[in-house]
């Protein structure tokens, strides 16, 4: 096969969903470390995997299986003829652990998404269009977490603080926080599976629990919208799904409470975790709260990993 | 008696609680119509009532047993030794029905808790406190509804857009919205009474509708304070209260169905009915909105009044 086309490299950034009481909805991106996808056109159709590194062997090579690889069918589906003469090398390094709660395979589905994107447009003059590599990135993502959900995806393609506000249809509203803000992010070594999480989650819930996190969700966004420290503080709680998650990470609610009492803003579980997350006014004060995070994980025989960043108004970037 | 003080006129709104996605916790000030409730400081401890007009001989003189009076109440139980000595004299107005929908009885209690303070504080010097108003009007309102909810009662002290973060503590936000905005209000001529809306609704609710609302209701804030027409147009809607009230109140689905055909962004139930809201961009779409709603409402048999508004940044108020 000669016709190959240029490479088209893409990053995507590390991301926090949840965010407290956004259980399924709300998404911070961390700017970085994240993955990266290099795309090709090649003559032969469908998407073929020829290399990942940094995941220590562990993704599958068959393109449905793999999160970069199923984002990137979606968008060659979209195609028609095109498609049943042209398809999709990739390649993927990861930059970000599977199963730890910073949105790797929602990084990886999106690098997909976008990049097969890119490379597509370059040879059939597709416009980019931000709804279907949304649409392309949450069907690769699915491929890990076994869910149809977007709230890693969202802030891992567009950056800032994002609401998923309907998964069907599919709608991501992208806010810029006025609040300054900073993320400290602790990432245990240990591995919690998502699908192993969303099963520790029950089915209903209480109207009390229900309501306490819709008005908890909305205070948050008007806390970040209004540039109210207090009220976030008020509101960074969740009643949905971290009492339930809480159980599956050791020293969780000594750590949480160790974390505010640090300086945070308040500290909850990073998507189905094990990684925590806390919010904080400054820099010194997130620096403060991770390291008492860290410190209580060692108490608990964990070692983890500690870093400290911004809300990042950066997405997926070409590099 | 002679040590009577001047008499303290104060003004309280009618307002719309849940808006939508926010059940018991999102409240609108309408700026009027609304009830008046004069206070006095008189040498008689405890509250007495004195007078009561527009509400047809329907509320009890008891002071403990009404929400001004209640209100009232509360707060000459801040005073100690001089509330031994002191007390009040109420006098009330009510410009709004009972059981419509429009916060009658948070808007009387607001008004006892306001005019209250005012009337002691003017006699011993107290500053007027904020938070001791509130919790003094949440009371009181207690006394009608048999619960205790803040969602009319906030909106009615503080007028704009107003979150419940939190019932205990008790913790209000109040927003400004930037997005232009009209409302609606079609209040039918029949009566549904707190406590049976109340309980009509569900101890739990599945997790799904409880995440959805959670997404809306942080939508329908973000969306009122970015400015975004298409995301509020999205996010009004209720999984947990309307599709249980909506039951109560003849032709619902029908008349919100015609309020979004005529412009509105969306409509929903005014706190527990059977008064309906529509909100829409400008004032004809909000009157035509309006109208069709009225119209729906007189298909099936039943008058109701029309009221076109802004979200009014006055809530209660010396008058």
């Amino acid at each position: 096969m000669s016709a190959a086309g240029d490479w088209v490299s893409v990053f995507a950034p590390a991301t926090i969903a949840n965010v407290g009481p956004g259980f399924d909805c709300f998404g911070i991106s961390l700017g970085e470390p994240g993955d990266i996808v290099r795309a090709r056109v090649v003559a032969e159709p469908g998407v073929k995997i020829t290399a990942i590194r940094g995941d220590g062997g562990a993704l599958p090579y068959e393109a449905e299986r793999n999160t970069a690889g199923q984002a990137a069918l979606a968008i060659l589906a979209g195609e028609g003829e095109w498609a049943a003469r042209h398809g999709l090398e990739l390649e993927i390094e990861k930059g970000l652990p599977a199963g730890s709660g910073l949105g790797s395979s929602a990084a990886s589905a999106v690098c997909g998404a976008v990049a097969a994107m890119l490379a597509v447009g370059h040879a059939t003059g597709s416009v980019y269009n931000r709804d279907r590599v949304l649409f392309a990135a949450v069907d690769g993502e699915a491929v890990a977490s076994g869910a149809w959900h977007a709230d890693n995806v969202a802030p891992a393609l567009f950056g800032g603080f994002t609401i998923v506000q309907s998964l069907d249809p599919l709608n991501v509203v992208r806010l810029e926080p006025l609040l300054p803000c900073r993320v400290a992010v602790v990432t245990p070594d240990f591995v919690v599976e998502t699908k192993r999480a969303r099963e520790a989650l029950p089915k209903s819930v209480s109207m009390r629990d229900a309501v306490a996190n819709c008005a908890n969700a909305a205070s948050l966004v008007a806390a970040l919208l209004t540039a109210n420290g207090p009220l976030l503080r008020a509101a960074l709680a969740d009643r949905l799904a971290e009492p339930h998650r809480a159980k599956l990470i050791p020293g969780f609610a000594e750590a949480k409470r160790a974390a505010i009492a640090a300086g945070a803003y308040g500290c909850s579980i990073g998507g189905s975790g094990p990684t925590l997350f806390a919010l904080a006014p400054d820099e010194d004060d997130a620096e403060r709260a991770g390291e008492a995070i860290v410190a209580t994980f060692a108490r608990h025989g964990l070692t983890s990993r500690l870093l400290v960043c911004e809300i990042s108004p950066l997405g997926a970037r070409r590099i």
